[in-house]
């Protein structure tokens, strides 16, 4: 995953399509999976059956996973699971692996290590999630990662990717101007002012500018409507949403607590996202056409999580 | 799959390879399963991951499975099941379904439907099979499946599927100028005499013959070579038999205990079968032009088992 539309090097921050079927995968279609690429790191969210396979169709490096996140422990997020650690210990990945999941994950994983676990070379480590609050889970010298609680047949959460903000710069014509020290330089991005030898104060406010905007993603699987979802992920870049069912499923959506396409676009529309994600349709529909142009009536800016298929949030440049 | 090579609507007998690749699945290759169709059932044989996406790309309906073989338990070959499973329940299958596998199955399964099988709809019966001596462990109207002792690195069987010896046809010039009864077709059907009431014998041997001759596979997989397979799969019509590896690594398979293309090869030259068919390639080798030429080397009508390929085998007409 080449930092395509980046201007600064090694700084992607995108999300790749593994798998976006809802509990039936279909001909063309995996179970739910993505990678999210942030600064070269690579971070996969869910893990449905064929995820490995997927992976590598996609030219992604199995032993680069950082991190797996895992929704929920309905099968259609979470089969692909046993394949891919498998191959991970195959590959000779060595240390612990953190594996972030709803609690009972852990008895799931420990039940399958007593017949598959011989020989691994690795110590997959699952990190329980609570699902009733919003928690940061994980975090790294580029982002924060927060749970946010979703309203599913049983316990849910979506992650809420956020870059963090990146250190100060400062004007070059401020540098010029006042014949700045590296000392200066460092005190003004670290938020300080600085007294100049004539006794002019320089303020880092004045003298500073964030050189982008951070970055955000948030990832709303399998969930009724919920407003709390809307709260937690304002003005998110790119916001993937499932829609199971189109309106003429409203009944069975709220039976099965999933979301139409209408809702998904409204919780983009009301949270003020920058771009919606739909997935997780259905097999009952014999195609997209239908998810997308109900979503797009509620919210334009919606895209279909087409597998393969790579969205990235472009770095924004500050204006110097 | 249309019986489009039969004489006889409805004797279809053919294998579609749904997976071939060995341990680790590639970007073009799923992992080992394959659907045996004999006279429109289907048999699944071995169910890597992704089995139940092939299924679907093969236009093979998952609710037209009857019964499910795996050959040993090793994930490649089997973690595709949990999904079939999940599937077949949401599709609303009903009654006792059997899986014939090595013991060790119904624990794992046990502890698998502990957490995924609320609300199955049906319910998988694993039938244990003793991988050390070859048994009967299915029959059915048509066929008769008995296994294949292996050696792997854990207990391992294939399957060997015969086509039953159809009933005898009786050859219409002597029902003609015998003037032959219904009764007295149904006595040399059946293999008895006839005394006609001139006294004249109309022997069963000399008035009926085969209507086609019984047709066989022998799947063998993860297996090194081994005499007593080739004992067993004398002069079936098709036979797979895996090399995970090329003589350039003999020793890596014998360590490993899987067949080279060469020694796949000499079983099936010395079991005089007539069609060897070739998979479970090492994800070592870039592509597959290796193995073919070696095992041709020594038996020529070998053929890749690829994926989503039929391979039928042809009802052969008796000639009256």
């Amino acid at each position: 995953m080449p930092a395509a539309n980046c201007f600064y090097y090694g700084m992607t921050f995108s999300i790749t399509i593994l798998g976006n079927a809802s509990a039936m995968p279909t001909k063309n279609r995996f179970p739910t999976s993505q990678v999210l690429n942030v600064h070269e790191r690579l971070f996969l969210i869910d893990c449905g059956e064929g995820t490995q396979m997927q992976l590598r169709r996609c030219g992604i490096s199995i032993l680069k996973l950082n991190a797996i996140f895992i929704s929920h422990l309905h099968g259609d997020h979470l089969f692909g699971l046993f394949g891919l650690l498998s191959t991970m210990s195959m590959l000779g990945r060595k240390g612990d692996f953190p594996i972030y999941a709803p609690i009972g994950l852990k008895n799931i994983l420990d039940d399958h290590l007593k017949y598959f676990g011989e020989g691994m070379t690795f110590t997959p480590i699952v990190h329980g999630i609570n699902t009733n609050k919003s928690e940061l889970i994980y975090e790294n010298r580029a982002i924060t990662v927060h749970t946010i609680p979703l309203r599913h047949r049983v316990p849910c959460a979506g992650f809420l990717f956020r870059e963090k903000t990146p250190q100060l710069n400062v004007h070059k014509h401020f540098i010029v101007k006042h014949a700045l020290s590296i000392c200066d330089i460092v005190q003004l991005k670290n938020g300080d002012d600085v007294t100049l030898p004539d006794g002019e104060i320089v303020t880092s406010e004045a003298a500073t500018y964030l050189p982008y905007a951070p970055r955000s993603y948030a990832f709303c699987s399998d969930t009724a409507f919920s407003k709390k979802v809307i709260a937690q992920v304002q003005n998110v870049d790119l916001l993937y949403h499932e829609t199971t069912y189109q309106n003429d499923r409203v009944a069975l959506a709220h039976e099965t607590m999933h979301a139409t396409a209408a809702e998904a676009a409204t919780v983009a529309k009301e949270a003020l996202v920058k771009k919606l994600l739909i997935g997780h349709f259905s097999s009952r529909y014999s195609n997209d056409h239908g998810f997308l142009a109900e979503a797009q009536s509620v919210f334009p800016n919606t895209a279909i999580a087409k597998e393969k298929e790579i969205f990235e949030v472009v770095l924004e440049k500050a204006v110097e």
